[in-house]
């Protein structure tokens, strides 16, 4: 589903997965080409089918189009300089917000079932040869504010998103991060048997 | 992947979607077969390659399996009633815990992030012929108690895991909830174009 010109970065995974996981990554450079609005919504069909607390299903999705100049411009404006500088080359951006639960001491628990259901928009992503990076560095206030969200809805990430580009779309001070393996800790240090710290005696690989 | 036995419940859904997300659903019924060791290092292997802000990494996996009649019986005792008279039949149960992030104010992002790594889980589960059943309902301050959880780590969801089952091994009282339809939001209630409220014009299909 990815050309040989454009950027991969598989996960080295020490126990087989899925390639619609294994594949997917958080890349910097995207191909000059649209999304197309079918793409879209088979996106945001994805993360409609997930799993939430009593189906409450809190996500919401805003995003904005690079055909749209004036969306696009302002989304973009509300991102940490160091991010804006390379979405420019990403044809599409969008906000996810959680609405938080009403129900006292869950209210956050909405941000799980909303990352729950974002995940599900990232793997059709990869299903749909389009690479997906979330961001947390943006101004949440500001994108309330610009973007009139109600009280009692959080904006979370903000996703650049469109078909995988190349290095030599990326400014040079960029490249080596764009390379740079990715990690993550091994499995025994998050996986438990039983109780907390309690390695399970046959899942440490590595 | 999916024997004709077996109860099946794929999303009705109104635009393209891959099966790895279209065939999650969340039964009570699972099948006498144990889950292999091998499986279930793929399940928190997929986890593990989620993305989270600054690749923190904030979710944790503790789980049991049936054949740990000890650890089972703990993980089962903190589950509500309502839960607990079906989830006999799986024979895994996986507890999702967060490590809240230190940054003040963004403690609940971490929420998200394991969010997402828990439907990584879902996904791969699917792909490896399990199904999966994530609740909130079980006793969040005992879990921590009895799992000895640290300070600062939060339980959010326990999962029943297993092959799929057939509807015979339910107490008949559960068999309408099961066999009842899948009901999401249309997508133009949580999908908005360059602001809140604002419907993408060609999103709304129902």
């Amino acid at each position: 589903m990815i050309s040989n010109d454009t950027l991969r970065k598989p996960a080295e995974a020490q126990h087989p997965i899925h390639e619609l996981i294994s594949e997917r990554w958080s890349p910097r450079s995207f191909a000059g080409k649209s999304v197309e609005r079918e793409s879209l919504h088979s996106l945001f069909e994805a993360a409609r089918w997930a799993a939430s607390g009593g189906n409450q299903q809190p996500w919401n999705f805003l995003f904005a189009t690079k055909e749209n100049t004036e969306d696009y411009a302002r989304f973009t404006s509300l991102l940490w300089e160091r991010n804006a500088i390379w979405t420019k080359t990403a044809p599409v951006l969008v906000l996810v917000v959680a609405q938080l639960y009403p129900r006292p001491g869950s209210e956050y628990i909405s941000f799980y079932d909303t990352g729950m259901a974002t995940a599900n928009l990232l793997t059709q992503a990869v299903a749909s040869g389009l690479v997906t990076h979330p961001m947390g560095g943006f101004d949440k206030d500001r994108a309330k504010a610009e973007l009139n969200l109600p009280e009692g809805y959080e904006p979370i990430v903000m996703i650049a998103l469109g078909y995988p580009g190349t290095l030599d779309q990326l400014p040079e001070a960029l490249h080596e991060r764009e390379l740079a393996p990715r990690t993550r800790k091994p499995i025994d240090e998050f996986v438990f048997e039983g109780g907390w710290q309690r390695p399970a005696p046959d899942a440490a690989i590595e």
